[in-house]
C-alpha cells in the first residue's frame, strides 16, 4: 500500500500496472498478504490509536463549534469497545473466504484439440470513495487483495491521521509479500475526486461507500461504472390474507430495527381488504415503537375508526412526496391500493428497485409479486432488512447495488470479478470451419467443470 | 412492435412499462411470439421486398452521386441470394435456444422456513442502435423477445422503408400474442439518438451495432451502460518454440480470413529468438496473401536478410502509430520483443483488451501469457478470429464486449440478463438473529439448484 502524493493520473496508472501483476498471483500469495497485514496492524495498535486520537481531538473541536455532528465524532473512534478487534478479525474473515479468482464457469470442446474455458478474473482497478470510519480502510484493502484487484482509496478527511497511520503499517507489511505496493493506494490530497472520476482509461469500477448524496454525486460525475445505490425506497404490500402476527412482526422489524439503513421500509401499501382488520394492529404496534404514520385518506379513515383516540390523534396526512422519499427515520408512508397489480405498479414507478416485500398467505400471489416487481430483492413474508450480504451468507458485503447490469442486490466478492475466455488449440484456424466445401462444423461439446 | 412517432421519452416510458409485463411471461408465450413473427414475415415477403426496393432505389441514386458507398448499397439488399431465408431462419434459431430467463444460480437455506434464491431475469429496456442492414431488425427483435427485454430500435436511415415494412408486419403479428406491442419499438424520426441516450431512468443498456465511430460516439454520449467495443486491436505473440506450420497457419488466418473484422490481428509481436527462423516463412506467406508488412528495425533487418529481394523490397517501416491503430485491412504491424514479459506489457498498454494470442510449444509460457494478458480472449495456438459467439457455441451473438464489468468477450443471450434475489419466509425478522441474548445464528445451508 502506498500513501501517494502522486498526481491522480500517475496513481491510477501505477495501480493499473500493479493490477496486472496482482491478477496473476496464486491464492496463497494473496492470503499471505492478508495474514501479514493482520500481524502488522496487531503490533501497531498503539501508534494507530495515537493517530486516531489526533483525528478525534480535531473532530471534537469541530463538534464544539457545531461544524461536525457528534455521531460522526463517535464513528471516528477506533478505540471504542470491540472496534479494533472487529477490524482485525474482519481481515482474517476475508482471507478465509473462498478464492473468487480462477473459477471455471464454462468449458466447451469446440473441436478435437480446441477447448474454450471461461474463467473468473479480477476486474482491474477499483476506486473506493468512503466517508469517515477509519476501520473501513482495512476492510477495503482486504477485499481488494483477496479479489486480486488493485484499489485507490479516498477516505473522509476527518480520519486522515488514522488512515495515514494504518496505510503506513499496511505498506510496510506488504513489502514482505508478493502483492505489489502500488496495488493499494491511499490518496489523501484534497479535491482529487473529480480528477480520479475522469480516469476511465485506468479505473474500471467506482464503489462509493457513504451517504446517498455522495453516491448521487459520483453517479452523475463519471463515465466509469459505479457499483452502489443512491436510494433505498423499500415497500411492503400488505395483502389481506396474511396472519396478523406475521404482518405486525415483519412490518415492525422492517421499519424500526435500524431506520437509517437503506433496507428499511419506507412505504406500506395496504390492500383495501386489509384496511379494517390488519392495518389497525400494525399501526398500533408501529405507534408504540415511536413511528410517525403518514396516511392517505382511506387508511386514515380506517385507522381513525379503529384505533383509540390518543393513537388516531397523532396520525399524519401523507403528501404526495412522502411516497417518493427515503425518510431514513421513524416515518412510514401508508397508501391504500385496490389490488396486487396496483401495488406492483406503484413499486415499479416510485420505488428504488432495492427490496420490496409482499405479506400474504397466498403462494400464487406471492410468486406473481416476486416475478413482477423489478427490484434486486423481492421477498415473501420476510423483513426488508434481510437484504444484506452477511444475512445472505456471502461472508462479506462490498455494497448493495440497484444497477441493472453486472451485480444486483447485496454484492459479495463475486461482484468484484469479471471473466476471460481462454482458448487452447493446436494451430486451429477459422477458415477450416463452415458449410463450404472441405469445411467442417464445430463440435461444441459441453465439458465437465 | 410499434412504429413510434411518440417523443423519445414517451417511447422509453412505455417500453419500460411493457418490459415489466414481458418479464413475467412464461417461455411458451415468448417463443409463440417468435413463431408468429416468423409466420407473418414469411407471408409478407412481397410487400417487404417492395419497400426494400424503394430503399435500394434511393441508395442507388445516392451512390451514383458519390454520397453512399456501393458496399452499403449492397448490404441494403434483402433480395440477395439467401438473405431473406437466413433472416427467417434466424428467428426460429433464436426461438429454439435455451430460455435464459428464470435460471436459478444460487439457493441457500438462511434458516428453517427462510430460503434465498438468485434467479436470472431480463435487464429491462435495451436501446439498440444499428446501421444499414435491414435484416438486423428481425434478429434484434427476436433476441429481445426471447430474453424478455423490451427494446427500442433505431436503425440507419438508408433502410427506413424496409424497417417500417418489417416493423408493421411484426406489430400485427404481436397483436395475436401475449407480448405487449410496446415491448419492441422502432424509432424512425431523425436526431432522436441524443435524446434517447439521456433517458437513463427508462433505458438500462445501450447496444450499438455498427462502426467503431458509432460505438465511440455512443460511449462518450451517455450515462447508460454501453455493451460493445470501440476497437479490436488484437495481437499475436510469436514465441520461438512454436512449429513453423502452426505459426504460418494461425497468423495467415488471423490476418486474412476477414481483415475488416474486429477479431482480426493487427500487431505481430515477434520474440527476438524467432526473428531468423520463424518470421521469414510467416512474412512470406503473408506477402503472398497480399498483406502489407509494417516492420520495426529488427524485424526488417531479419527479413531483408532472409527473404528474396522482390519480397523484402515491399516491406514498409512501421511508425509508432501503427502499433496503436486498428487498420481493419490487409496491413500488419510487426514489432520485435525480447521476452514474453515485454510482449504482455505491450499488449496490456497498446491493445484494446479484445483478443490476444500466444504461439508457443511451451504450456507454462502459454499459461503465463493467458493469466497476464488483460483481455476478453486469451488464446494459445489458435486464430484470433475464433473470438465469436457462434464459434464459441453460444447460438447467437449480441455483440463483443471489451467492458470490464457485466459481460466480456462474445456476448450471447446471457449478456441480456441480470438476476434478482427472491426470499421466501414465514414472518422471519432480522431482530431474532445475531449474537445477543435470545438471538440465533443463520444456518446458511447450500441447497441443490
Amino acid at each position: 500500500m502506498s500513501l501517494t502524493n502522486a498526481s491522480p493520473a500517475d496513481a491510477a496508472k501505477s495501480a493499473k500496472s500493479a493490477s496486472h501483476l496482482l491478477a496473476t498471483l496464486p491464492t496463497s500469495a494473496r492470503n499471505n498478504a492478508l495474514t501479514a497485514i493482520h500481524a502488522a496492524l496487531s503490533q501497531s495498535k498503539d501508534e494507530i490509536l495515537a493517530a486516531n486520537a489526533q483525528d478525534l481531538a480535531l473532530a471534537g473541536k469541530a463538534a464544539e463549534n457545531g461544524e461536525l455532528s457528534l455521531s460522526i465524532v463517535s464513528r471516528l473512534d477506533l478505540g471504542k469497545k470491540g472496534k479494533w478487534e472487529d477490524m482485525l478479525k474482519g481481515i482474517l474473515d476475508v482471507r478465509d473466504l473462498d478464492d473468487p479468482v480462477g473459477k471455471v464457469t464454462l468449458r466447451t470442446r469446440l473441436d478435437d484439440g480446441l477447448d474454450l474455458e471461461r474463467v473468473s478474473c479480477p476486474i482491474g482497478v477499483l476506486l473506493i470513495i468512503f466517508e469517515a470510519r477509519p476501520e473501513v480502510i482495512a476492510n477495503i484493502a482486504s477485499l481488494a487483495i483477496k479479489s486480486g484487484n488493485a484499489a485507490i482509496l479516498k477516505g473522509g478527511k476527518e480520519s486522515t491521521e488514522s488512515f495515514i497511520a494504518i496505510s503506513k503499517v499496511i505498506s510496510a507489511a506488504l513489502e514482505s509479500t508478493e502483492v505489489p505496493n502500488n496495488a493499494i493506494q491511499l490518496v489523501t490530497t484534497r479535491d482529487v475526486i473529480p480528477q480520479l472520476l475522469d480516469l476511465d482509461q485506468y479505473i474500471d469500477l467506482v464503489i462509493p461507500r457513504g451517504s446517498n448524496e455522495l453516491v448521487r454525486y459520483i453517479k452523475s460525475s463519471t463515465k466509469i461504472p459505479v457499483l452502489g445505490h443512491a436510494d433505498g425506497l423499500c415497500s411492503i404490500y400488505l395483502e389481506h390474507s396474511v396472519s396478523q402476527e406475521v404482518a405486525v412482526r415483519v412490518i415492525v422489524d422492517s421499519k424500526t430495527s435500524y431506520p437509517a439503513a437503506c433496507n428499511s421500509v419506507e412505504t406500506l401499501l395496504v390492500e383495501e381488504a386489509a384496511l379494517e382488520k390488519l392495518l389497525p394492529p400494525v399501526a398500533q404496534a408501529l405507534l408504540e415503537n415511536g413511528v410517525s404514520l403518514r396516511c392517505d385518506a382511506s387508511s386514515k379513515t380506517a385507522l381513525t375508526a379503529k384505533l383509540p383516540a390518543h393513537s388516531s390523534a397523532i396520525l399524519q396526512d401523507a403528501e404526495a412526496t412522502d411516497f417518493d422519499t427515503e425518510h431514513l427515520s421513524l416515518v412510514l408512508a401508508i397508501k391504500t391500493v385496490s389490488s396486487l397489480t396496483e401495488a406492483v405498479s406503484h413499486i415499479n414507478t416510485h420505488g428504488s428497485h432495492h427490496t420490496d416485500v409482499i405479506l400474504t398467505s397466498s403462494a400464487p400471489l406471492a410468486e406473481q409479486f416476486m416475478s413482477s416487481v423489478d427490484s434486486a430483492g423481492v421477498f415473501w413474508n420476510a423483513s426488508t432488512r434481510m437484504a444484506d450480504g452477511m444475512r445472505y451468507g456471502f461472508g462479506t458485503e462490498v455494497g448493495i447495488s440497484t444497477n441493472k447490469i453486472h451485480a444486483r442486490g447485496p454484492v459479495g466478492l463475486e461482484g468484484l470479478m469479471i471473466y476471460k475466455y481462454k482458448v487452447r488449440g493446436a494451430g486451429h484456424i477459422t477458415m477450416e470451419y463452415g458449410e463450404g466445401e472441405g469445411q467442417k462444423p464445430f463440435k461444441h461439446e459441453k465439458l465437465a467443470l
